[in-house]
């Protein structure tokens, strides 16, 4: 049977630690899906066509990798593209908190999905999705936290 | 004289890990004061009557329950209806370290209330009222993660 | 049915933390065990009688607390006293983590036995016996971190 | 060279921990700059020139201390005031990892900088801004948690 | 290329923990390799030849998992055997920081190596092998902690 | 007044992450005196001569460092030598927790002394002495993880 993991988020934007865990994780796969979670009740920084281009920039080229959006509840997408694997990186203990309660929950409504998960490497462990549009927001230039396939100029 | 401890919440919704706590801690107090804190300036899921009415379904029958709602602070509440204790339930150690501020400040407000702690069982310290509502928003089935005696049907 | 709780420990030496924690809990309880665990092979600074001795002192007159010792399972010392629950306190996420541990675990072996804990207060938090020791052994002056009652000469 | 500290916050309001943190930091640096950040997206509790005016108030007389208001990236504005130190307290382990990220994004976009952490005193390490403003909001006093220099009657 | 995890521990003894993260983790790889270290100056509860009996017994017919002894670093059996991945279950964020710096520097010196991470489920979360051996030094039961295919009779 | 910060530590082995952190932090201080505790209870991997001299030859020619051995309370040198800054390095929570309680319990005995502290840097963190002892311990290259300008060969 084919191991597909679906590694959701809202890539608002995208950072290396996201592109770095995706890399390292494929090998383990044969398809990893970046699903972009979709939620009209949220406000994004980046619109959500931007957001889904910087990934197709980003891992065209890897035929393992297909990018896909999203809008219903993770686990149910998991189910219909019958991904039996959720992955997630680990950067410290408050993500660890944080996921945990969350594939828990998960475990709980589609016990066969298993959350798998690796760590952020050291050098990219500091770089919160958050604290990058911060960064942004207040003129800060983020180019070294996103991948360097994309590019986003000061605002 | 009366041992009666409060337990406040928004209670959107309440969560099978509310309800152990309470029903865990009843034989520790003569009274539990089920308090929903009511702050007009939050946006809540479920409207501020269907809460209560859940909690009125869930505990009646227990006659050391009460069901309540309040405005003020909560350590002001404690002392409008002579609690000296608030009852808090723990599952992780974010919790912990939120809790623990809490208690203290209301310490420092009120030296005489004493904040109780128990810990959520295994199986129900992963829910989580805020996954539980992400969870609802998604169009998600919540049944298994609320009291069993209500019906919270998927919208 | 009396509400007795075990507060169970080594009190390599008793600190003011532990003595804290007691007292504040003394009301929520019928009666409070202060049961000082005995294990032959563990290390201890303090022998046994003497620590059992400053128990003595530190509660004499305190009706509702009983000091004792006990070699078997906390669990079991429980049982065969008849208490339904075990007493901690709870300084910070360090400790929460372990104690949720030990919580969950006796639970499994008793399910009829409830652990309770209460926060040390700010000012008492960051006293713990294994750096009480070191200071001891260091020749450090330890009378500020355990109860007023015994007196701790310096080495 | 001057040795020049910022320390950065929203001071909404300012409390004795950050009050605390400042002045026990003193005796190491030839200057601190209380910067208060200026971000037109956010809501604050108080106005802005509320803040600045307790900040003003309360360091009035201590000559090593200067207050500032900034709106660029807290990075760019220690480069153009030449301060090459961020001070921040450190109450618990939420606090650190929080911290940590940031000290280590501003460390990656300015390598120069360094941050410099010394602990909330245990009576004050309870004290977060936004349960003050909980507080607040529901018409507690929050006197006890503020500078004593400064008064805010209850709302 | 066969997908090899190594699960190493010293299994003193193995308890249901252990052997749910190997058996949920068991679809994601082509093998797994139970590694129990040996460290000749390290003291264990269980001679080794039981503990390796141990985990015999429990994973005999299971083909795709293999039972080693080992001495040498963890990272040096791997390349050894040629697996490139580790296999740790996580229960909460105080094994979190210990495993994530085991994993980093494993990482340093073998950057081919991979550490994959899946959670305990939440009801064997609080099983920790060291308050096992406790509680089997106190003579208290210890079957239900550990896997249902072996026996270890109250001492 | 001179400006006098302590560095303490076991030093067994020192590693690039306590290098790093003194280096860092001189610029803060007129003075560091690594300061190299003297426990003859404790087991030390390598002897105190060995350790004592590696902490010379990495900080000869750094005139504003001083190393020295101390064995009684930490406090208690930092008086004799004038010293009114203890400096730490802050790796993770775990850290955080444990130094908190250290820092706290020296404040209490020492109220004059501050305790400084320095964030690892993220490629530094997880370098933590007593892993850097196993991996030697078993026959593994620490290299990596010790300062350039000392060499410790495979045992």
């Amino acid at each position: 049977m084919e191991k597909i993991a679906v590694f959701p988020g809202s890539f608002d934007p995208i950072t290396k630690g996201h592109e770095s865990v995706i890399k390292r994780a494929l090998p383990l796969f044969d398809r990893i899906v970046v699903a972009m979670g979709v939620n009209t009740t949220k406000n994004y920084l980046f619109p959500k066509e931007q957001r889904l281009e910087w990934l197709h920039q980003i891992f065209e080229g890897e035929p393992k990798i297909e990018v896909r959006e999203y809008s219903q509840l993770t686990v149910d997408f998991c189910k219909e593209i019958g991904a039996k694997y959720l992955l997630r990186g680990l950067r410290n203990s408050l993500d660890f908190n944080y996921e945990k309660n969350i594939a828990h929950m998960n475990q709980a409504m589609e016990p066969d999905i298993e959350t798998i998960f690796i760590l952020t490497t050291p050098d990219l462990a500091a770089i919160n999705a958050s604290i990058v549009r911060e960064i942004y927001k207040n003129k800060g230039n983020i180019q070294q936290f996103i991948p360097q396939k994309i590019n986003i100029p000061q605002p």
